[in-house]
């Protein structure tokens, strides 16, 4: 129950040990194509330009702004958590020149404060920004920043790792152009993939470039050679098993139905958050902001939360995430992501925190948690 | 039976569905110490920095590329095959200026050559070569480049990806410099790991940058903050199962023996080919060049050798691989690589072959490719 890797569902882990074969074997390219097809669900887009790209999340960063940055170009990053800065170094070492907008971690992005930057840096052609902050738990409004991105003529690079199949996205409602998320969150498929979608203003921009993607292995010109509907062209040796995995976990979204796992992430987090308000617990995020798979919940006056987390780990087996960055010591990150968002995992979480923080002579109100999120759960 | 991915252990695949857990816990850290020195152990070197870049082959090449080179650095590359043409792009890409050393795909590079180049290119600081061409199943002498290279002053990046625990590499004897291999070929795991390698000269010329690396996914300067021996920092989170399987390869190659595992390849190398000769086939490499996991037959005069594959796959389930480039329908490539380098599986190619080449009415002799490869297996 960490910020991710989520758990895997057995399904999935049954899929990756199935016999490897070739990455150009008929079979697996037939795989591909309903890779492709159930990503354009997971994304709610018709892109074709939508497929895995063969590493973790962070590669998948790489790629959108590798691709879509030349030299020179100047890009309006919105900063409100690591993943913010993270596009910040990517953005200097594509060579291009980035506009940082910064709100304080825990809050979304100000929709105002990125229109002020637009309007002040009207040569900027790019707007990066993260819906589902990892870091804080928040999520922005990713189509209202669309929206005042495309007023200045700018594409947007939106970061969706933690949100893709967790919470509402939609790539081609919202008018996002090149959007990447992850495999291990609330997919629940092993980490090492990172699906990303490109719209054709994206992939036009990546068409036009005078200069060559300073990645060979992320270019996407010759990615598509494999992953596109035509002859396919040998790039990489793509991870066989690893897409195994994803196709599983894809198909599993889709029986589920995707509103629906939109709405098990948001009933499992409204119990799991009464039963910590009960405690007498807060959370780090405003109710209006708040990621339903990623619960950021600030960590008592008086206790260490290296020894809070070593001791769910040690103690119940149960692993909760640090906080990052400025937030290190001051949250624990508690992910309710795909297969693990569900009653069980809320209920052993609570009653383990309970233990333990009682344990550490933290000030909290005990023996209420459960029936609190019971109830929680039966109500909504 | 291709030229990778191989057939993976049931070992492995059993290994990459156990439950994941998360990138930082402790007895996943456990693991990734076991894995580094495994590795160190299939390489044969004690450079501390051996890891498995967290993407394939193609990202590990990338990687060793974009740390060693600043912009403006001249690399003379060796260049015969598929794979030297594929370090060419890198090196422009990390806008280095390459300098080409070419010879005939299917024979190793000439030395001779190579001394040329670093005379005539005395800023040269990098010579690049592959040791073992995928490609043409061509081996180079990489004991004797490392030399010349370092007689010029210069660090040697060499590409591995074929060669790692299936015929002799040793990286520190023979003072490789900076090393990148894949896990999809005689380590026997599933794509999308990249093992690399680099000494002490590598690691400080790394630390020694005047400029960033690149790609942020790919620096190594961050990577060994998660990977390092010290207290670990979130970078990417890792491809956990991937690992569990990649583990479970190494272990196993240990369990036989290094060397065992070098003699059964070419053992089974063998056999295969005394079945090939004897129905009047030949290879595309000379015998003293030859890799015994990667055999380049020279398609029968005739025959369409795409096919030829294709009943291959259709008819008996067998896989094996096109020629690339300019060697595309000149030659087959069939791998003997890992769990797939045995007497079983000769047999059965050398019986599918002899099958439908007899059947598209190939020039060859039949009823005597079993007879010869086992009496090879028996004498070898």
């Amino acid at each position: 129950m960490g910020p991710g890797p989520s758990d895997v569902h057995p399904r999935v882990l049954t899929a990756m040990a199935r016999p490897t074969i070739g990455h150009l074997d008929p079979a697996f390219i037939a795989m591909m194509e309903e890779i492709k097809a159930l990503l354009q669900y997971a994304f709610q887009t018709s892109n074709a330009l939508t497929i895995p790209i063969s590493a973790p999340g962070s590669a998948g960063m790489e790629a959108c702004f590798v691709n879509l940055i030349e030299p020179g170009e100047k890009v309006v990053v919105c900063m409100n958590g690591v993943f913010g800065e993270r596009m910040k170094e990517n953005i200097e070492r594509a060579r291009g020149v980035p506009v940082m907008v910064e709100d304080t971690w825990g809050t979304p992005v100000d929709p105002n404060k990125l229109e002020d930057a637009l309007r002040a840096h009207r040569d900027a052609r790019i707007a990066a920004f993260v819906q589902a902050e990892t870091s804080t738990g928040v999520q922005s409004d990713a189509r209202k920043l669309a929206e005042i991105a495309h007023q200045h003529d700018c594409l947007t690079i939106v970061d969706t790792v933690t949100s893709l199949g967790g919470s509402p996205l939609k790539v081609d409602e919202w008018g996002l152009d090149a959007v990447y998320s992850g495999s291990q969150k609330c997919l629940s498929c092993t980490p090492g993939l990172s699906p990303v979608t490109f719209n054709d203003r994206a992939v036009e921009k990546i068409k036009q470039r005078k200069t060559k993607v300073q990645s060979w292995f992320l270019d996407l010109n010759l990615v598509m050679g494999y992953w596109g509907s035509g002859k396919r062209v040998y790039h990489h040796t793509a991870p066989i098993n690893l897409l195994y995995g994803l196709h599983e976990a894809l198909a599993m979204l889709q029986e589920e139905g995707l509103e629906n796992s939109w709405a098990r992430h948001q009933h499992q987090h409204l119990a799991l958050r009464s039963g910590i308000e009960a405690m007498g617990l807060s959370f780090l995020v405003h109710e209006s902001a708040r990621l339903p798979q990623l619960n950021a919940v600030v960590v008592p006056e008086g206790v260490d939360e290296a020894v809070l987390r070593s001791r769910l780990l040690n103690e119940y087996n149960l692993e909760i995430g640090a906080g990052l960055g400025s937030l290190a010591g001051k949250i624990v990150r508690i992910g309710l992501m795909g297969y693990g968002a569900n009653m069980k995992n809320v209920m052993y979480c609570l009653e383990a925190l309970e233990a333990v923080l009682a344990d550490m002579r933290a000030p909290i109100q005990t023996g209420v948690a459960m029936n609190a999120a019971q109830n929680a759960a039966v109500l909504n």
